[in-house]
């Protein structure tokens, strides 16, 4: 299913395939959330903000430039805009090696988020499905952060970066951002895929234990 | 996404579509909920009552006149009516400046509407997707009007009048029926659409952090 | 939408898309619970029992009398065997006069069936669905019987008589049957959509109302 | 529906069919849970293990002795690794007489596994539904045997074969396996199905009713 190096025109049409997927488990929604996936060594390919996601279309996809996140090239329809998201995604392409990252607006990141209390982390454990998060085993006692919402997305920079230097923190593919959601990131689209379905169920998990005590 | 012009018959599709998308997420369903969308400066295209509402053809609509409500054209099936909601509509067109609505029977916005307890009002806050409403941002209290429900839809114009041009609620674009559902407008189709999917999102968090607590 | 006089292929493809339709939210499942719908004023078509019912063919169905629920036609696959619902339906179908009626094996219905506790009765109230119920407006206090379970289907005729010569549940078009699941009726195979959409929507409220409190 | 005799062909397209349904369902999700069902007398068609398993296909099964577990043939995709289900599979093959088993990574098995609390089991009884199961009545009370989950799979196997040697667990087919899911088993590919369906639905209700008292 990984495909070695996929065309652009292949890793176009799976992220439109991935939004419409998404949008059907409640990750994205009234035009929240967004995804970016890696198109070469240089270059991403990034959804625009403010779009109902489940119908991006591949032809919609902004170009950028995995540095600093510049637009390389612009969709054909002149009306999209870039998501505000570029500058976390390019953070965590630089920082954390990610060749896919997806931002979700799950209400189970949001209630997941809401059981860190005051704390800046929530720990998943006792649960296999920890093995398919890259590098974990489901002994793993797995600390994810959760930093604060702010009023616009480009001002969580800060937090995340703090966060992903951080070493408890380090072999995290997610971060959670209180009362908004989350991102999760992975080596290509398939692997986000497969992180993105994984923490939505520890976050899951973790909520129906939570409710049941 | 957003169209400068539609033509009638892609806004008929398109009110068809919508109908199908509502009932997969189970605002509409036993023939309940509704939707109503502007043709051009004058008239609106509104879907029919007491009928299956995700099989409603694009020919099944009505077209009715943006003031007074009065049928301009009816379908050509003839056993169908026009449903209750169109004064209420009308109202939310002309008074707050729809381009389209939605009534929705959704549970969540049953049980978001039975935590306003004696108040007049549900306060939503500390949510992202708050921004997915026109004019709000991640910090705003949002207050939506919530009202008591009648034996007849028509009979809810008088109170939904006064919760509209309440100050509180200006910047409202859903107003809770206790015991009955949503009606939840924006500029056209598709910023309903968002607007639906932003304040079920909403209920659905109101509730399950209700329940938690 | 309703069709005065449906021809048999329609009415057989009709059960069918129904079937895959309550499979699809969860009122059937595990081969578990069925549907039946009047052919003419004499005869009527029925699922057969033991199979996948998402799955059942427009040839799959059984021809049953409705007076005795004599077998008329078996379907050509002569593995099948009819339900036994087949009892309960032609008392359904005689005694009130249903023309159509799905069992539903939802879970909403056993949990709603559970909220009986050691009353003969669920009463539904304070909501506007109460208006999808042929004869019902959304202030009447809606009283649906609730049985005890039996080993076998048929065994459970005795108390579905009683039931449903109880004044009380006059207007009932479900009965209950504890840890079990529904049976639902209607004048008309889409009524019965209705009337299966709205009593599930009953069954969810309600039980979500008793888990808050 | 149940074949007398499938070809190899639509027993592979049908394995491929059942995982995109059980992911539908949330039973299979980010690489995880698995399948198997039996070619002939000394052969089973199983799923490879590390993929998306809604997106299977036909001809990516690989094909195994029934014994010993033995790959016979290996899909022409070579990159595709056998689950390491196999050896559980084998064993309610040639123990159980299994002639299809599915894993499930569903949450509800993950929960309804910690109501078992520190006892070998969970015992679920009051639900029509349990006749569903092969040989079993809505009057028994059905116990599931709960094991503990291990860091590999096939270190569960001691446990799983305590656990199906024991007489209280004759008629069980499904193990549960604390934080991790369950194996459910059936005579064939459409019993397993019906198994799933019915168990999901077992821990579902349990779960519910749990969780309110």
């Amino acid at each position: 299913m990984p495909t070695p190096r996929a065309t652009e025109a292949t890793t176009r049409a799976l992220i439109s395939e991935m939004l419409s997927l998404f949008y059907e488990k409640g990750w994205v929604a009234g035009t929240g959330g967004g995804i970016c996936a890696g198109l070469d060594a240089d270059r991403f390919l990034m959804a625009p903000t403010g779009v109902h996601k489940e119908r991006v279309q591949p032809s919609d996809l902004f170009i950028v430039d995995r540095r600093g996140g510049e637009i390389l090239r612009t969709p054909k329809n002149k009306t999209l805009r870039l998501s505000e998201c570029s500058t976390i995604f390019c953070l965590l392409i630089n920082q954390r090696g990610a060749g896919s990252v997806m931002h979700s607006h799950g209400l189970s990141s949001v209630l997941a988020g809401d059981l860190a209390g005051k704390s800046d982390r929530v720990v998943f454990h006792g649960l296999e499905m920890l093995k398919g998060i890259r590098g974990l085993s489901n002994i793993d006692r797995h600390a994810v952060p959760v930093i604060q919402n702010t009023p616009r997305e480009p001002e969580l920079v800060g937090q995340i970066k703090t966060a992903i230097e951080h070493p408890d923190f380090a072999k995290a593919h997610c971060i959670l951002v209180k009362d908004h959601g989350a991102y999760i990131w992975g080596a290509d689209l398939w692997e986000t895929k497969r992180h993105a379905e994984v923490y939505h169920f520890l976050f899951e998990a973790m909520v129906a234990r939570a409710d049941r005590r």
